[in-house]
């Protein structure tokens, strides 16, 4: 009764964190103020919820469009990221999704659930990406949709601006350029929003993780068709409501990221600092760090040990092995983490 | 770039109802009483909504599960039951999707999206369902899923239980009873969950439909493999919180459900009091009633011209001609609805 393809999946694996040090899902580790807590409690107890959400979401629309310089008939709002892709790639032509590899896991298992075929590009072993391989394979496989994360999730890095230039001029179906690191990375691609190429962000990792909001900017007449595979209820009211709400206090979170990437640079200074024999680090514009060591599994039990979760990325491909992510958190926090894989990798 | 049968597609509509009583939407028209939703606002006020949801959301599946009898492996939480309709066409065999017609439109729609053929099988002009036409539909066509609601919408009748019973017994696809208004039912149909035979529910009617959530009720291995199509974190905090609170107060719930039960008997015994060849009142077990008129467009918008807005569905069904949704409102939304199809009618 169920498809072979969908029987043969694993279901999605989420660690278990219960009384560990959280840096394995790059969340921003602040928690809300009090001051700000009490009061966004008081305004959800506002909330109608015996009503159905807001379906259109045209305030909410128009606050991120504001915020983000383009119009409100320019952005579709989804239950994370997560949605929009699966929305991308219900709406997309028939052809192709091309993706370089390693990237964000969800372009290829989305895929896979509508059926879709999947064309991964390698990165190279420095994680760089070839524009011209990236285009070759597109235009070989016909390709109507292809996603870039910039910066890419789990290696970290940003790829050249001409490099994304590159294909977004060339390429001829749809072009998802995916900033859900945007809080933390030194440009962003508002400017190569066009007929093709649409721009992904998400507030969870800006501090919202919890609200699942995640939002689609692009042409217009592109976003009112992909507006036809939204399920129309699919943000609820209280999301709509906290982001309402805190759409009025987003210095609290500007300052929050302009920490995390202090950290960042702080914790990336601490690894380089340790024997490069050991460890290599790789450069980060998002809120994570990506290191490769001799024996990841060693050393991820062993922070672990220590009540640090981090990421062990080793057997999910090969341009990764014995690589390791770790999630920017507060200064103890990295403290902890950083003091355990010294001593594990000691 | 778009699939062309999406760019045929209108998005879905949902009716300006600023400034009117809003009997358009099967919402309970109970807000929280005040204590209860200040005590949710401080509830919420806890919730780290820096961090992602929990993903397995086993606590909530719990409480589901003990309240409708199942082990919480058997249960499956979706956005709505929107999302848990997305899931199983998704997941589903490949094969036709056969629904009885007039339905709910969501089965209809996302098989659109997902490139599913429908079979749809027309109820009796009484809008009874003829369980030997469906299973032979469903056998023509090699179905692989097929839905009943029950009770049905827009129809607001539940098939006689042998109906549904002579269907669950021959059909080899997955079937899903959608109980989307139990609520208002006289008969559940938890009995036949079995080895294809899931239940679908929502706390939408009972509500809360801002919080948009919906599951599903299964044989344990089949729910495991619908969790494999899943967006892992599509429940967010805010609604798994508010939810695992007000399962705490369901008693205020139950009472109001009772209420509109009781309102749903006094407005259809008022409109069968009006004269039968003006309106025609068919039974219902949801929170609504459908009625036939003579000319819907002009009752209708006479209706809204009094500040009441229901729903006409003259144009969506053959089998609906002419036909009204009044959603069962307050006493006084139900008083004024009334009067002002009376007047309309006279």
């Amino acid at each position: 009764m169920i498809r072979s393809e969908i029987k043969a999946l694993a279901a999605y694996h989420v660690q278990d964190s219960s009384g560990l040090i959280k840096l394995d899902a790059m969340e921003n580790p602040y928690p809300l103020p009090d001051a700000l807590r009490t009061a966004l409690g008081k305004h959800l107890a506002d909330v109608a919820i015996n009503r159905y959400p807001d379906a259109d979401m045209l305030a909410l629309r128009t606050r991120i469009a504001e915020r983000d310089g383009v119009k409100p008939e320019q952005v579709l709002i989804g239950n994370g990221s997560d949605e929009i892709i699966q929305m991308l790639l219900l709406a997309a032509d028939a052809g192709e999704c091309v993706m370089p590899t390693p990237t964000f896991v969800m372009y290829d298992l989305i895929s896979r659930w509508l059926k879709r075929p999947v064309a991964p590009v390698p990165l190279n072993a420095d994680f760089s990406l070839d524009a011209n391989k990236f285009l070759q394979v597109c235009a070989r496989e016909k390709a109507s949709i292809a996603f870039l994360a910039c910066p890419n999730n789990p290696t970290g890095n940003m790829w050249p601006e001409e490099t994304i230039r590159q294909i977004a001029e060339s390429f001829r179906g749809l072009l998802v350029i995916d900033e859900a690191y945007m809080p933390f990375a030194e440009r962003n691609h508002t400017n190569l929003i066009g007929r093709n190429v649409l721009v992904l962000r998400t507030f969870s990792k800006f501090g919202w993780a919890g609200l699942r909001l995640g939002y689609l900017l692009g042409d217009a007449q592109l976003i009112a068709h992909l507006n036809k595979v939204r399920l129309p209820y699919n943000i609820n009211s209280l999301t709509q409501a906290a982001a309402e709400f805190l759409l009025d206090h987003t210095a609290v979170f500007e300052k929050q990221a302009a920490d995390i990437r202090t950290e960042r640079e702080r914790v990336t200074a601490a690894l380089a600092a340790i024997d490069p024999k050991k460890v290599e680090v790789f450069p980060s514009q998002a809120n994570f760090v990506l290191i490769r060591v001799r024996e990841a599994g060693k050393v991820f039990d062993a922070v672990k040990a220590k009540g640090v979760l981090i990421k062990n990325l080793h057997s999910t491909n090969g341009l990764l092995a014995n690589c390791l992510r770790l999630t920017i958190g507060t200064p103890d926090e990295n403290n902890a983490c950083l003091a355990a894989l010294k001593e594990a990798l000691a």
